[in-house]
Order: C-alpha cells, then structure tokens, then sequence
C-alpha cells in the first residue's frame, strides 16, 4: 500500500512538474491557431544570420533554386552572409533613409510585431466612410501632446503616403482654382528639393513654382500676387529652425515639420501653424511605409486636401496606417525611449562628425546655437539629420567633386537652390554607413594633413 | 527490485506521452519568442462575435473606457455584436468595396496570415534602390501567366498606390512635356468617373480631358491631336469588353484591366497592350491596401511612370507591397481556388439580380453574349462586378431617384458620362448588401405587380 501511495504521489508530482515547465517555456502560445505558421516563418526568416551588416526579410530576395529569402546587406557588404566590405565601396551619405533607428526597433520586438489576417480591412474606407484610421489619429494627437512638439486640439488630422503626398495635396488645397494667375510657389534657399520638383510637376493654371522666397520679399507685385511658401522647420538640408519670409493675406504657408522631433533639435514650443506636415520616416525611421499627415486648422483646406488624397490615389493604404498604428503605439508605450535613443545617437554621430571636420579648415558646418527644448527641460544643441558641409577653400567650387574625390556620396547643394560649395551629408542612415563618412573623411583629411594625424 | 524498475517505466512512459501529448497539442509553438504577443492579441481580436454581420479589427474603434476594439458592423447592422438590423435601413450598391471576397479569406487564414516584425523594411527603397518588390513583381508575372489573361513576358512591371495613382502615373508618362498644345485625354462613354475627374483635376499644359472618345472618332483635327484614350476593358460600369476607339499613331492607349479576370469576364485570350493596369482591390479583393500595378511594354514609358511614382509619393508603401506579397503567395498556393470561389460568388449573385429584375419591365440590364473563356475551358456569360441597370419607363428619366424610392444606393449614370436613365448598382460588396439589395429590388417589383408575387 505504502508503495502504491508513493508511486501515485511521485506520478502526481512529475506531471505536475510537466506543467509547469510547459507554462514556462510555452506560456500562452498553445492557444495560436491560425498565427502560429506565419509566425513561425517570420521567425524563421528574422533569425537568418547577417554578421550584423544586414537582415533577411520575408519578402527579400529569393536566389535560384532557393525557397527562403538570402541577407539583404548593407551598402558596401556582400556575401551570403554580409560578411565581406566591398573594398573601395563609396561611403553613401545622399539619401536621408533614417536606419539609425533600427537598432531601436530590434531591441523591442515584442511590442512592435505585428500580426495581420488575411481578411483585414479590405474596403476602401474604415467604418466612418473615411479614408483616415480614427485610431491612429489618436495615437498621433496623443504623441504631439506628449512630445510637445505641435499643438493638435481642435485641428483636423489627414493622413497621406508620406509627407511627399501630403506637402502636394496642401499645395493643391491652398491654390486658388478660378484665380486669374497661378498661385506663386516659394521656398527660402537652402531648400528640400522635392518641393520644387514637386511643384514644377505638378505646374499648372492653379499653381507654379518660382523658387527662392527671399526674392519675393521686397518685390512691389508680392502682395498682389497668391503666393504659397512652404518653410521647412527644422530645414532640410541644414537643420536650422527656418522661419517664414512671406506674411500677408496673399500668402499661404505650409510648414514641413518631419524634423520636428526632440532628436533632431530642441523643441522651444509647440508648433501651431495653419498647416504643420509630419511623417512617420523621420519619427520613427519607417521611410517605407509611407505615412504622413498634415495637422490642419482650416475645414475646408482639410476637405480639400481629403479630395485631394481621394483623386491621387483614393485614399490612404491601410496597410501603411495599420503598420503606424502599431508602431506609434509601441513609441508611447515606452515612454520616451525612442527619442531617448535617437537622440543619444544623433548626438554621437554629430560629436564624431564635428571632431573629424573641425581638424581640418578645409570644410564647416553651420553655426549650432544652443537653445532651450521644454522635451528635455534643458539647453541644448541642434543634431540635424542632414550635415550641411561647406567647402572653404576658393577653388572648391565642386563640393561634391571634393567628397567624391574622398569616395564620399553626398547630394549636391544646387539641388536645394543653393551653391555646389555646399553639400548635404545623410547622418541618419545605417551605422555601417555612418562610420564610413567619418572613416573616409579621416583619410581624406589626414591626406591634407600630411603625417599630422589625429584621433576621433 | 522488481518495483522500482515497474516505477521507472512507468515514469518514463508518462513522460513520453506528456511529450508527445504537448507535441499534438503545441505543436512548434513552443519556438515562437518575439511575434507570440501580437499573435495573441490578433486571434484574440479576431474571435470577437460580432453575429456574421461584422468583425473586430486590432485598429478598429475603441470605445470610451475599453482597450479593446469592438465590432465594426456591416452596412445596416448595429449593436455591440451587430446583431441588429436597423430598420429602413437603405440597400448600399454604391461602393465597389469588394468585400464579396472576404469569405474566401475567412476560409484560408492560415496561409494569408502576416507577421511583420518591427525592424521591417524601414528604408525606401529595397536592395536593389528601386520602389520596387522583385519578389512581389514575381508572383504578379507567376499569376498573369497561370490565369493567361495578360503578357508580361519582356514586359516591365511597376507598382503604385492602387490603379488611381497608377492611371494618373499613366497618363503624365503619356503626354508629351514640350508639346504646343495639351494632350487630349478620352474614354468612350460610358466610362469610369476617377479616369475623368482625376484628368480634370490635374489638367494642365501636359494633358486635358476632353470627354467622350466616339466625339473624336470623326473630327478631321483628330489626327494631328495628341490622343490618349482610357480603355476600361471589361468596363466600368457597364461590364463589357471594350475596345478602343481611336487610332493613329498619335494615340496612346491605356488599357484599365483591373476587371480582367475570371471571376468577372470571360478571357478570350491574353491581353497584351502597351499599357495595362490592374490592381489587388478586384483581384484579391483588398482595396484598402492600396496597391495596383501596370504591364509596359516601352522602357521610357517605364521610366517616366517610375519618376511619377517618386515625385508623387516618393515610391509605393512597401507594408502595401508586402501584404500583396502574402496573398498573392497565398492564391498561387490555392490553384484556382480564389477564382473559383470568386466566379461562383458572382455568377449565383447574377442569377439572383437577373431573376429579380426580369420579373418586371421596369427595369433592363445590358446584353450578356457569352464568349470562349480560356481559364475555364468553356463558353460562359460575363458576370460584372457592376449592374448597368437602365430605367425602361419613359418617364423614369432619373433612374437614381427611383431605385432611392425603393430604398436602394445606387450610382448616377451622369457620372459615367451616360443619361441618368442608368445606375451603376455595384455587386461586389458584402453579402449583407447583396441580400438587402435583392430583397429591395424584390418588394419594389412586388409593389409595382401590385398583388403578384413572386419568388427569388
């Protein structure tokens, strides 16, 4: 008997052992049905070793023969996987893909997956028969009121493929359609380029492109005229808090907010313009997805510009809003980690990049005054996401022929209205990408230093 | 002795098939680290009971108080489980939402699942610096040639915000910048409203709309006119397989082909213009994705379609590319299946709508000539997403005014440049729409046969 009272006992305790481990090890997943194949694929597929210099993704390149993606490196890597530098690869600092945050998200992967059945959302509308996700304009009021950054009460939200859509469609909404003559179209130089090719584009009986803002200033035709001037605040491509040279009952302004995020520079106060455009590349580095918005005070700039998202592409993907939603949740949910992180990045990248530069008189960078941001309740500098780099010498006309020289891929600074002594350097590319600007401009400087060397 | 060997096996053997037991029930669960808490909170979303009348969405509302989404309803169901039927409710055979798809999506969910991890996809461009998925532009070339309704061989493929920004991408790659006068953009009447409106409101020096195709047929300055012609083939709304119009060698066609598949039409062969248009939206039936492609046979063309695409939204969402990856992969693993259940959705609706409205003299639809289909092997009639249903009555010159009078939503015939005599009653919404669609016709014809009845 003894025997038997033990043996059931011990049955009893190794099951109940079993249990526990598989809650443990298991915990809720037992219960995933119609999940746990794509799950296990996405998994799969993340885990793909890339030496750290790349990442396989689901609908990445498949080779011949094979079934499962292959690593898609970074630039200047190759290899099955990512392992081998491309000897002599130019370091690329042109377009303004915002990597740096990528390491953010491998670091919070629970929070940010996102997991989507096939039958989700499929009509062109959401339940109110608009294009907009009421959800994720919630999650974007509440980010601005947390970060401070743009005052949205009693404004309307819109939502568009990026801020290249939404900038377009202000310019559209704003044009008068029975004026006499075009609505004039300006920007102060130095100035983001897409909204001149934009602009001169899309040119018509509603609205044209005329260039630099500060030529309109004293013109005597400048307040018989509609003009429409886009301030881009913090300016892309030199990082300074822009502010508007046109005013006037003509004058229409659309203000390009995308770099008005406390990792980019100090935030004094909450903006509060007619019409503030903001997208998610430059927040939270999801370039791809293509989600901006427009906070908008005027109801019918608004329904015009909802028109507008209607006629260029009858809405808004809800894939792009559905992806934002999960992410902006994921940002307010820590708190102020991803500003925290980006911010921490962006000023190391700036620290190592002036260190490099100012060893040699051959370059400058802008003038960074310090400012107060309400974010961090503190002073502090600007770290733009663009270097606006200078060549000082006389015969440096050709900046970028300089940089090319050094194996260094910049954008050149007649793209943005101003002169090629000028050159816009990305820092808010891939950390691979990063340290090769710096590498490459080390070389290149220690070359004009002769022997003298320097340390970063 | 004999009792601890029994007591060993006896642990063994319950361990094993506690092993094999979580083996069953777990199955490779037990692997999944990262995407278990978004597929968690997804499944636990998606089985919300909302009565078969609705469905909860991880970005659909959230009350006042909840943190969970509840139910959004189908048109004319309310109630926190949309189990009520709100009275009077009007039948909605507007939209082209084509939500008659969603049950085939309902039936396949593990296929069509999708599990993004945070990090994913975050620059603009892929591996190979274009807007472009070559995954995704793969299977599109896979399905053309399983399905044999269009020629992509030699051909290029380009993605875009749905067929609206497609069709607009089309149309400015068309125009010729430098002519001396703007391009003439037509369609034959009737023809789809978006091609006319979003003409219009981009009209410029490049290109103008000009209305209906069979004007320019004859006029003697059609031939040193830059033409381009809008050919929606089958048509909206009226369902057949157009032709073009004009011809010359100073047209250009683009082909609309997003009706273009076996589930709507008959395919006589494969199509292959210079420029075709489809997208997902009535394919797979996801509009809200946003993601349409065009064939291509010239590289310039191409080219100019692609610098659209940059200047107009700096690329094509890539969580739009990669949901469209997902179920497409997911209808090449189905064989025909989606096209079978999508033909025999549409052609039981078709015999619904025919039996319904033949029971009066009220109301006519256009002819149905049945034609060789190469998909299915055999003759077959069309069976349009769309009704073109034409008042008879001499009176009934507002043919949207009398189906509103018997409650039904439909779309003015003015809108497609025809008479107001016709409706456009669209036919690929929810089931929920079809039925009350149906049963309005039903009692609007019983009231009209006064005492006669019938059945459906």
């Amino acid at each position: 008997m003894l025997s038997s009272k033990y043996l059931a006992c011990l049955v009893c305790s190794i099951t109940l052992n079993l249990l526990f481990i598989i809650n443990i090890y298991v915990g809720d997943q037992w219960k995933l049905s119609w999940s746990t194949r794509a799950a296990l694929e996405a998994e799969k597929i993340a885990a793909i070793y890339c030496s750290g210099h790349g990442r396989a993704y689901l609908d990445g390149l498949v080779v011949a023969d094979g079934n499962q993606p292959v690593c898609s490196c970074n630039t200047c890597f190759t290899g099955p996987d990512c392992s081998r530098f491309i000897p002599r690869c130019a370091a690329d600092a042109n377009s303004g893909s915002p990597l740096f945050l990528e390491p953010f998200w491998m670091q919070h992967l629970a929070s940010s997956a996102l997991v989507v059945p096939g039958w989700h959302q499929m009509g062109y509308t959401y339940d109110d028969l608009t294009f907009v996700s009421k959800e994720l304009e919630k999650l974007v009021r509440r980010l601005h009121s947390t970060v401070g950054n743009a005052v949205t009460k009693n404004r309307f939200v819109i939502f568009g493929a990026g801020s290249t859509q939404v900038l377009s469609a202000a310019v559209f909404a704003l044009s008068n359609e029975n004026a006499s003559s075009p609505a004039r179209v300006v920007s102060s130089v130095p100035y983001y380029v897409i909204d001149k090719d934009q602009t001169q584009y899309y040119s018509s009986a509603k609205f044209e492109f005329e260039g630099d803002a500060y030529t309109w200033r004293n013109r005597s035709d400048a307040s018989s005229t509609d003009m429409i001037e886009f301030v881009t605040s913090p300016n892309n491509p030199d990082g300074q808090l822009k502010e508007a040279i046109l005013h006037g009952p003509n004058v229409k302004t659309i203000y390009d907010r995308a770099y008005y995020w406390p990792h980019f520079t100090p935030i004094p106060a909450p903006a509060d313009e007619d019409v503030m455009v903001f997208t998610l590349s430059k927040l939270t580095g999801h370039a791809g997805t293509r989600l901006g918005w427009a906070v908008i005070k005027d109801e019918t700039v608004f329904n015009r510009m909802m028109l507008h998202m209607k006629l260029n592409s009858m809405g808004i993907s809800k894939d792009a809003q559905l992806r934002a939603f999960r992410l902006l949740k994921a940002v307010l949910e820590e708190g102020t980690g991803i500003f925290d992180f980006a911010y921490r990045t962006m000023k190391s990248r700036w620290e190592r990049l002036v260190r490099t530069v100012s060893s040699s008189d051959r370059f400058s960078l802008p003038e960074n005054n310090p400012q107060y941001c309400t974010f961090y309740n503190k002073v502090r500098q600007l770290s733009p996401a663009y270097a606006w780099l200078k060549c000082e010498r006389e015969e440096d006309k050709d900046c970028y022929a300089v940089l090319k020289e050094a194996n260094i891929i910049g954008r050149r600074g007649n793209l943005f209205g101003a002169e090629d002594r000028y050159v816009r350097l990305s820092l808010i590319r891939a950390e691979d990408d990063f340290d090769l600007l710096i590498e490459r401009l080390k070389e290149f400087i220690s070359k004009e230093n002769g022997a003298k060397t320097f340390e970063e």
